[in-house]
């Protein structure tokens, strides 16, 4: 489906589709590419384009522009302007502090909430990677259509493809709710906590979990209603936050931000719901957790060697190299992953990527101007 | 032995002993570090002077500053000069074109010969290392002294430590010659070239041969001899260069030097002669033929990696790093070479660090600037 038909179907959706950048995160795992100033969503780790700004296009023709917005805190305001100059700067929601997603998400549906309790809004973080896209936007027209319609929390499960230990599952044995656009909404039947690997194992050979995607759509009205119901705690926060919304003051919001636990909104609110409902996210989704998850959606050479920059190789295979300014040249080695940035370089073993993130903690301490 | 001690001795010799710097190499083993313009004795390899500075200095005291000559291709005369302050400008023997050693060395012996017929000089590579210079020094004055008395070409051949297939051998099966400086010369039965890995082993039980290093002695006027007996077609290009000594026009040079057949001096002399000489080189010395010899001479880790530069390192075991102006992190790897320099870094596994020519000659026809 080409964006244009995609635009003619949005424009006449029956309600207010709104999209909620999440834009805050401020992950090591791409260190030395990503640093504390220039977190993962505003890299240009896949394409010529940054993530936030493929997290964006990938849903222009679905939402206006105007519809867009994105939460982060607000010293990252700049760059996000820069990079999403179509965004309307009000649109862009500056938090007081980094408060992790709970408090954004309180902050963004309010936001929407002010403006129309039906709207419908759909979290997207800015750091994933889709490669479907033509697939993920009709998916998420219709599960806006669901959100709205059938007034409940949606999600996107992923399909899992490995016994991965590093996503909460979503526990959805099958038990269909209902079809709206084409596509299947399933009961959550529950959540579990990153899992063990044989727990993982089993869930993966069950065929009844699925990933959490961190991708979820509601409508303003359900999100206050959810609150008020199954996170109490935060609900006093989200009256907050209204008030301060139609007051304008900055300093007020501070104040307010500092209260609302530091929660992610999966803990706080989403595994309490009862009654949501999930879709099959089945559009190539990957959140870029680690170098080694870029292999598959890079091009790559005869020897499985997936390279962004000069390059020559003898005897080697399937490494992933990432060096724009200079010559790489790799003899005898595979495996490896390269990242060669104008201060610092990193080589690690692709099996133990998930050690760069206690890299940085040693750095932090051993030379933080690296961090 | 002190430099103090060596110099009286020196002063006390009873022959003018000369120093010749073969200047002239062109290796790439060392790339990326090693360029066509910046071959490996101008390079700062393990300590913080050139290799062809740490040979200069490896003899002061022994030989007086003015008795030091080098021999390499004009064009890095200029650059010789600056690292080499102290020998005269005029001892800077400048080839038009670089000729392997045999025209080197014909030159270089000529110079001296129209000096003295009868001075010793010692013909050192500038690229080599040496680790127990008190004991080079002390074997080197003996080895000098009995070129001198014995008039033969006196070799170090070094007790191979390992079956190398990358260094001719020399045969010498222990016929003690003479006993000169507290030093035992042996008669030299043959030399071999650079055998097969069987052969090398075979070589190394029977402990009978030896690496040739490519250090000799000789006095000028044998040379001279044993190019007349043993190298009848370099004898001719011997009297050309000596009338051209006496006349001094560079074209003359020029001329001569292209009819001298472009081999090294083993091969064209040495191997031919008989009655060379041998002592034995175990002084800690190394050709230092590829990054992977160099791990050795470097101050290690707890975990054994040679490092220069800024480094972090997580399960890494066995590597060498080599990174001047860069921070260097490395997860979950051994045995590795990485050095990398402003504009081109290299991966190489230790065990493959041969295909370091192979790869620079595939840089040069794809990417020649960078070789």
């Amino acid at each position: 489906m080409s964006p244009r038909t995609q635009k003619t179907k949005a424009n006449k959706m029956p309600f207010d589709f709104n999209v909620v950048i999440l834009a805050g995160g401020s992950g090591t795992r791409f260190w030395p590419l990503s640093r504390q100033k220039r977190p993962k969503q505003f890299l240009k780790i896949i394409k010529d384009r940054t993530l936030i700004e493929e997290t964006f296009r990938r849903v222009q023709g679905i939402v206006p522009s105007a519809q867009v917005y994105t939460v982060a805190v607000a010293q990252q305001s700049k760059i996000i302007r820069r990079l999403l100059p179509k965004v309307p700067a009000k649109n862009l929601l500056g938090e007081p502090e980094a408060r992790n997603t709970a408090a954004s998400l309180i902050l963004a549906s309010a936001s929407i909430y002010l403006k129309n309790k039906e709207a419908v809004l759909a979290v997207l973080p800015a750091d994933h990677y889709i490669s479907d896209v033509a697939r993920f936007r009709e998916k998420l027209v219709a599960a806006a259509t669901a959100a709205y319609q059938l007034k409940k929390i949606v999600l996107f499960g992923i399909p899992p493809v490995s016994p991965a230990t590093g996503y909460g599952y979503i526990h959805c044995p099958g038990k269909m709710l209902a079809e709206i656009g084409g596509e299947t909404f399933f009961e959550v039947e529950g959540f579990r906590e990153k899992p063990d690997l044989p727990t993982a194992l089993e869930f993966l050979q069950s065929g009844e979990y699925y990933w959490n995607s961190g991708i979820f759509l509601w409508r303003a009205d359900v999100f206050e209603e959810s609150l008020r119901e199954f996170a109490p705690e935060l609900f006093s926060a989200w009256m907050k936050i209204l008030r301060f919304l139609r007051n304008k003051d900055r300093r007020e919001l501070g104040k307010v931000f500092r209260e609302i636990p530091a929660l992610s909104i999966d803990y706080a609110l989403i595994e309490k719901v009862s009654g949501a409902l999930m879709a099959r996210g089945d559009f190539g989704w990957s959140d870029l957790g680690s170098w080694s998850s870029l292999h598959e959606y890079l091009p790559q050479d005869d020897n499985c060697n997936a390279v962004s920059g000069k390059f020559v190789g003898l005897e080697t295979n399937n490494c992933l190299v990432f060096s724009p300014r200079k010559l790489t040249a790799l003899i005898g080695v595979r495996d490896l992953i390269v990242v060669n940035t104008d201060d610092a370089l990193l080589i690690c073993h692709r099996d133990q990527d998930q050690l760069v993130k206690e890299l940085v903690e040693k750095l932090k301490e051993k030379e933080p101007r690296y961090t």
